[in-house]
């Protein structure tokens, strides 16, 4: 992965810094990818870097573990920040540019301005994390209109997170090209995830339900069924095959929507969450079926 | 006001349309003006192109009645829409581009992203017109991202607008800058606004009661009263002292934040609104400590 030949990428710490950088690329007529993070990264953030590398000139990534889409009782004081390692990861990965900004520089004091994509962000994730993407879209916003990019790269792993900035960027006329990319799994085919550090071995055998599941459920729709209802029974049913894993929702939904289906649709997707002792992990998988 | 040489406006009906005309003025490396408005301009309008078309190379007004920002009871279908007249003074204004858009091109059915500035939008004109300020806020967020402009020009006339589109802009780090220009009032000292027109003679002579008393609190400030609740029952006084005025509020806040006052401060701005007939009027002035 390393490149020896290449520059270090330029590190960012103002919005103003990461404007210049970006716009003296830009004059110079080259296009720019943008990978948004909060760091922690994984072979999952690196797959966004090297598809923004492949198709665009620019690669800029940001580390901002955002406060705004942490509620009071969740994990943003603990949430990992391995700094230096992050920016080797970036180096390798091939960016360019690293924004890493503070919570001042993000959130000056009085900051006032939300972004709320109403509908999508009170259900499933949104019901268990009031404010959650209130915060997601606020911050996502922001990052968007400081680097400018032509495109940006979000992980399918975070289904709803890709829909709702999908949502926002086309309404709000935002002209950043939102490109959602695959989950990448570990061979045992869980998705990978910065939470999954939090995990003890036995926890992380007891998590493998979730993709396990989503994985039933693509089989049970292959094999021919065409029962809403039992393949959702499916999706539960191996979800609580496992014990110590307390399960906050396993539904299949319409893939555009997330609305409630009755009957099975053309694009579906499975959505699963459940803690794991004190570990939440979500995962999905898109459902399509056969023409 | 003519300009007999100059190319007609181009109009642009899409959001495609508007970028495509301001990319191409962007890569020929000009600067561009932007001058939001709901149409039915008078001259408080070209005020605001004038000063564009003096600081920007290229101008672009927008002409959309948007119907977030009105409540179930307000004027959006009464609202005045002579798109013959406004094209024509968008064009003696310099204008080099009008956008134009439908309803449906603003508002694609499904609509749901919204942007709000809490705290400076449920006060004042927030708190009589619930809602109205997110739809400000909203459209303008979409208008800007969508003509990319340098500086966008804005009337002090609705200075609590003024002050939370700046805020908005600022907050989600939006490369718009937002300039405020002096209200524009007619002979007798009312203030232009496009809602004059549903006036009769009479509720006019009434509604000059506003610009009136704004004038009578700076008077008494410039001659040397320093007591804030003086100064407000001046302010209250005259407002009361035409019949058929309905007073909504009438109050010496700070100018920066809104937020009242215990005593003077060297950045004041008295805000009046009242309903004449059925008309609500709207006025303020900026009063500043001498040094």
């Amino acid at each position: 992965m390393t490149s020896p030949d290449r520059t270090p990428p330029h590190i960012a710490e103002t919005t103003a810094d990461v404007r210049a950088a970006v716009i003296a690329n830009q004059r110079a007529g080259k296009t720019i990818g943008f990978v948004p993070t909060m760091g922690a990264l994984h072979p999952g953030h690196v797959s966004l870097m090297t598809r923004a590398r492949q198709e665009c000139d620019v690669v800029v990534t940001s580390i901002f573990v955002n406060p705004t889409q942490f509620g009071p009782n969740e994990d943003f004081q603990k949430y990992p920040r391995p700094r230096e390692l992050d920016l080797k990861i970036c180096g390798e990965a091939g960016c360019d540019i690293i924004f890493y900004p503070s919570v001042e520089v993000m959130y000056p004091a009085g900051f006032r301005t939300f972004v709320e994509v109403e509908g999508l962000s009170d259900i499933l994730e949104g019901a268990i994390r009031p404010g959650h993407f209130r915060g997601v879209a606020t911050v996502v916003t922001k990052l968007f209109m400081i680097v400018g990019a032509d495109r940006a790269y979000f992980g399918q792993k975070d289904y709803q997170q890709q829909l709702i900035i999908r949502t926002m960027a086309r309404e709000l006329n935002i002209p950043t090209e939102v490109v959602t990319c695959p989950t990448l799994r570990d061979p045992d085919g869980m998705a990978m995830s910065s939470r999954n550090a939090y995990l003890s071995a036995e926890e992380r055998q007891r998590g493998l339900c979730l993709s396990r599941a989503l994985v039933a459920v693509s089989q049970s729709l292959a094999a021919g069924e065409r029962d809403l209802s039992r393949l959702e029974a499916t999706l539960i049913e191996q979800l609580s095959a496992s014990s110590g894993v307390e399960l906050d929702y396993g539904v299949i939904v319409d893939a555009d929507t997330l609305a409630p289906l009755t009957s099975v649709a053309s694009e579906m997707v499975a959505l699963v969450a459940a803690r794991v002792g004190t570990t939440r992990l979500i995962d999905n998988m898109l459902l399509k079926l056969p023409e």
